[in-house]
């Protein structure tokens, strides 16, 4: 029996809030099952240097734990004085996915800094981040409107992420913490809206598989996409 | 007019919201007007190398704050790899405040990890973080007896702690950000719920002051105190 | 006209010199186009803290560049005091790559460290890492059978990697650094000998791609991988 | 007994040699007892980037202590890397403290950055080099008039540090190393010339106290601070 | 019997080979017995701060070792966050000897980077280096009179580098690693083409020795020098 | 003229001052012309890993400057997070000539470690600080005699160092900072009281420099040697 009384094609429940931070640009909290990431995006006038002067802007994301967030605590990578190779691989992963949605020209000489903190995890936290990384940055261009900074929002489509992976033989959608540590197979697809691919990792630790498993975790990710592209549109129309 | 249409002596309004994580022993979120923290503890039984064969316990604290916790957002402590010196002063001073209300041999050789993650900051977070780091260290304690680990709960007394300053000559309790940016005295009080004193630390940056405003803080200070208690307690039943 | 003057399947002119390090326990020098990597596996006795006392061995790769192996020179990661995200992603996967083909149960409470240093880099350096650092690994474990500490390679298949992408609308395999640069998808395979699946990635930086697309890349990426296969099977049978 | 046959409320022998370095602007050894400080002040015309072209300047400080300062050898901040937290705590106090004594605006746009450095540590080395700072920036803001480039020395009152604290339930003034480590409660007290309160730091580590007895140890720092100002003045007139 | 079937004052079979990268100014792989170095040198147009607006050019240099350059794997500079105490006293000596072959003024406001970068270690790397280096650097100069962007080379002599050693009371030249490890007294010289002295280190560690030892070395190390100035010459001719 | 009316030949005024600090086992303030180093030996019971059970014990030293030691304030190491190449090549160069003159199988499984600590800087620091640091670790050995833990102090001979260098053509002894930045060479010579060579180190930053000047300096050398050597007997007795 899968957690929530699951089908194997079945997200775990996910509610994603808007606006829930007074300071940030755009923000939400999104919640996948027993994960929970706070999103927020931060707009700041400067640019990253081998930008200057190209009218270009950029968009880039930092990812953090606390440290309570997992069953054990794990150290603060703060305090140890360096972010870990899965830290950096994961923040590297949102931001690249995030600036496939935007014209980073029509955004013009500006940054924004997507931030995904996750306050609880129980598996799918990097795709977490990116769904509701792209709220958060949806709603940052629109103040970005709204203030007559921008004259339209310079989105291409949206994008969203949901992992597969294979437990026992079995292909599931959104895996928790228990089926991932458990999977033959893990794999995160991110898609956009009309589900076009932006980025697929997938890789069995430990093991390899076949074309047709991997196709078989496609067909599950994509009808996973919708639902999440669904509730995203959704959480920013109702701030 | 001060925030919340507080009189000088009120403090804002404020909610302890205990056993918020799933994971920790124990937990809470603290929000003091709108400054939010989230407080965890862990409880581990490898202890800190002095401590060896002593049969004596160990209480610690971290502190973090989120980038966009405040207006602008700031650097992540993980990213510019290291703890900036005012965060290793508070979570020094929580760790002291918090091992001074508990009796480390009755803990026995185990140790507690108090984490104090600021989600929304607007003066007063390292107040907020003692009191919410007692709720949460309580109930850990709490949980340490439920499973059968300790007899007792080895706490001498509950502690609280709160901001006090001087404002346009006026004496003010639990300042907000632009109230305390505006201080010239900028005082915190740490004190037990019989109001015995665990730690007071008061300086004038850049200004100087007598020993009757002195006086006058800490007369505020024990009425916000007495208030912060009852709120602790209530939500220590509460789980 | 592609470098070489292939054709857009075809790999670049590629030489996998078997046993170039007098010090290693199994090394390699790989050659493909203007890409070298020396890839040295080291055979160490003890294994990391999470393995102790499982009879379980482990396999880690680690990954650098000369300063000069770039068109313009890049800072030496030794003197900068810290690993690019970029370095510490490449040697994650090339560890998690080399783990998928070895019976780590068999190999018995051993370490095996491949380290993969890019003399000349343009384009593929951690494609040619994977399938270097496969024939160094094999070549250790040939040495521990030589040497009577294992009865047999313990090995479950060969793995190798390459990449494909799409540039100018045409799918290419084995792209070099000037069609990487300009490539609108880019992804890296690695299989195994049978053509199984070890580890995707495939990613639009900044564009997006359809499922026809990934499948015209696997096709080329099987070709590729089978060609490689003999080569490596040709450089470990040389030594 | 106390050391050097002291009573309760008795400094220790106490001697403030000025103008003790050659290269600095202004300097002197404090030596509180066994306690000795080398205390330097230096002027730069670069200040913090936040300050410029506000006109106004800047006063820090910097806290170290050699490796055989302390009966056992503690390893060197520059060989560990980084400095510690009682080491940030410390030095950000006295820079704090030195601020509150002068007028920025007045100073002009330059940076006195004062160094402590303990050669021998018996306890109170923190209130030492407050003390000692003190002169040494004095006769660093001297030099600046007697060279012409200051019209009048911008300090607005002299300011002197001292510890006090309660030991087997007596209130001693000046505590040494040993008498430190036996001590329920701990304060410093930072006051001016005219007895001021520049900063009050009062903990009770493991322990609390009540309001009488932080008055009898405030009662107790007026006298030594009286004492020290009297031995800064000294010090300077005899440059 | 010393490797290679050596006399006492005869070097290891020495080989240079110049121009091995496609990417560096200029380049050699230096091959000394089973020590191999490759130098690569870098021509930017950037300099250090403490050089701009003087008209004065800069060398520096830089130093590594493979992971797996010596017989067991030392860890990788770059994963442990620095680099040693020895690696940063070999550059230092490199880039010193370097500087003290060219005129900086001639060279202009650009600065040359020589990467020194050990294949494999068999003792003597750094002589090696600095031999090694200064045909990478003769050719980047060779190369910026050839681009026109220098009329002449700015170089007044060329220098080399040998050691000599003491073993079992015999002086010899040109150690190897076994011979290293067992001797008395282990002195570097750094000689230019006409036997001037640029630098020489001579120590016995844990050994003291007399001056004609000293001059026995001296003696041995001219020769070898006049040898290695030979092998550079034709390295640069050839290319 | 040179500082204090010297002669070529002559040394600077030079004091040593033995057992300065109350903690260490052994110490001196050494003072050679208006350069002061502070030298303290402790000696601690664990040695290094790679000693362990070998009946040896060891001999290191670490090296350090105050930041306003120099005519201008340089950065502390400590803050900056990092020892400089030329600290660590300092230090090692001081516990490398301290080794020589020990017979380490007989101090032990001790390790005495040398703190060398610049408060002022005017030439010839290194040098002070091995000369300095002979006569700590000779009081911290005889200590060691004193107290019964050793039969016989297990030093092998004395050690001094001392500078020489040429200046406008002219070979001198022991020189200042102003002569040490106008140098065309510069050497240092650290010799056994029978004036054996420990190590040599003679350098022509930006000069070459031929084999009479060098035995010009090497003959200056052992007249400033004894001299020193007289004056480390002299405050070992004070003693």
């Amino acid at each position: 029996m899968r957690s929530f009384g699951r089908e194997a094609h079945q997200l775990r429940p996910t509610k994603i809030e808007a606006g829930v931070s007074r300071n940030a640009e755009g923000s939400c909290l999104i919640q996948c099952g027993h994960t929970r990431v706070l999103c927020t995006a931060t707009v700041e006038d400067n640019i990253p240097p081998f930008l200057r002067n190209t009218g270009k802007g950029w968009v880039t994301a930092e990812y953090g734990m606390l440290p309570r967030a997992t069953g054990s605590r794990n150290p603060r990578e703060a305090a140890r004085g360096k972010q870990s190779g899965r830290t950096q691989e994961i923040q590297r992963l949102i931001g690249r996915a995030l600036r496939a949605c935007i014209n980073l020209e029509k955004l013009g000489e500006r940054q924004i800094i997507i931030d995904c903190d996750v306050i609880e995890a129980d598996g799918g936290t990097r795709c977490a981040s990116i769904t509701g990384g792209y709220v958060a940055l949806h709603l940052a261009l629109q103040k970005l409107v709204d203030d007559g900074r921008l004259n339209h929002i310079p989105l291409l489509h949206s994008i969203a992420a949901v992992s597969c992976g294979i437990v026992d033989g079995k292909t599931l959608l959104d895996l928790d913490y228990v089926e991932d540590s458990a999977a033959q197979v893990d794999a995160n697809f991110i898609l956009t809206n009309s589900l076009r691919i932006v980025e697929i990792q997938a890789s069995g630790e430990e093991h390899t598989f076949d074309e047709e498993s991997f196709n078989a975790m496609m067909h599950h990710a994509k009808t996973g996409i919708e639902e999440l592209t669904a509730l995203q549109m959704a959480a920013i129309r109702s701030v």
